[in-house]
């Protein structure tokens, strides 16, 4: 049986395949200035029931304040934007370069630029993820990969 | 009477003036690679009785996690490195763009590159800064501005 081919406005997804995501970087249209914003105020989307996001926008650097429940699965991808993802809450597996990596509470993943990787959520998890430079694809919500 | 200047490996300081730092960037010398790690096995560096500052640095991104204990005083600086300070106990007042600022837990403050800003805890407070890209001079421990 052929795999299915699906394409996404965010590149093209082979199922079972890594996949590697276009279009996450875009021109920075507007001048960097001076933002103050509580997290408590920044519009919480979901992206499926189990997984949310926030996201504090700057000039070259992105911060997204995500919230997996236990059993939520990230899919393979990789993306041109280096990627550090922290952990507050919970613990988060991540199938990266060969390894399985659970990052805890108090733990950080420091992830190079267009390295794949998949992950799942052990327990609920908290976690801010650190982009350069922002992913424009979730600014622009052509994140289809993970809106399943 | 005339007002006295130090000179600093991280730039020139003059007293009570808004200090533009140099040599906040440097060239990034090894290629970025995947790195694990958890905050309690990052080194904690006491900068004054006042400051304790770890780093987690990727390649273009650096995360700095900071305890200021209440009355820690960061003077006047700008640098060419964006910055997003992300405030997760206490409370820490900026002085920037005009503007006075209380920035508490929960609360993000993204501050342009080459903008002015002092700091002051008013509490005990736990904040993790973001630069891009990293702060040199602190990987390089040049910041004498704050070691006083």
């Amino acid at each position: 049986m052929k795999k299915k081919r699906v394409a996404t406005k965010a590149g093209k997804v082979e199922r079972g395949k890594k996949i590697a995501l276009q279009r996450t970087v875009g021109k920075r249209r507007t001048a960097a200035h001076l933002k103050y914003l509580a997290w408590n105020d920044v519009e919480r989307e979901e992206l499926n029931p189990l997984l949310y996001r926030q996201l504090i926008v700057g000039h070259e650097v992105m911060l997204a304040r995500i919230l997996l429940k236990k059993g939520c699965i990230v899919p393979w991808h990789s993306h041109v934007n280096e990627q550090l993802s922290s952990i507050f809450e919970g613990a988060l597996k991540f199938w990266i370069d060969g390894q399985e990596i659970v990052v805890k509470a108090g733990e950080v993943l420091v992830i190079p630029p267009n390295m794949p990787h998949k992950a799942e959520a052990l327990e609920d998890t908290l976690a801010i993820d650190t982009f350069h430079p922002p992913r424009e694809d979730w600014i622009n919500k052509t994140d289809t990969y993970l809106r399943k």
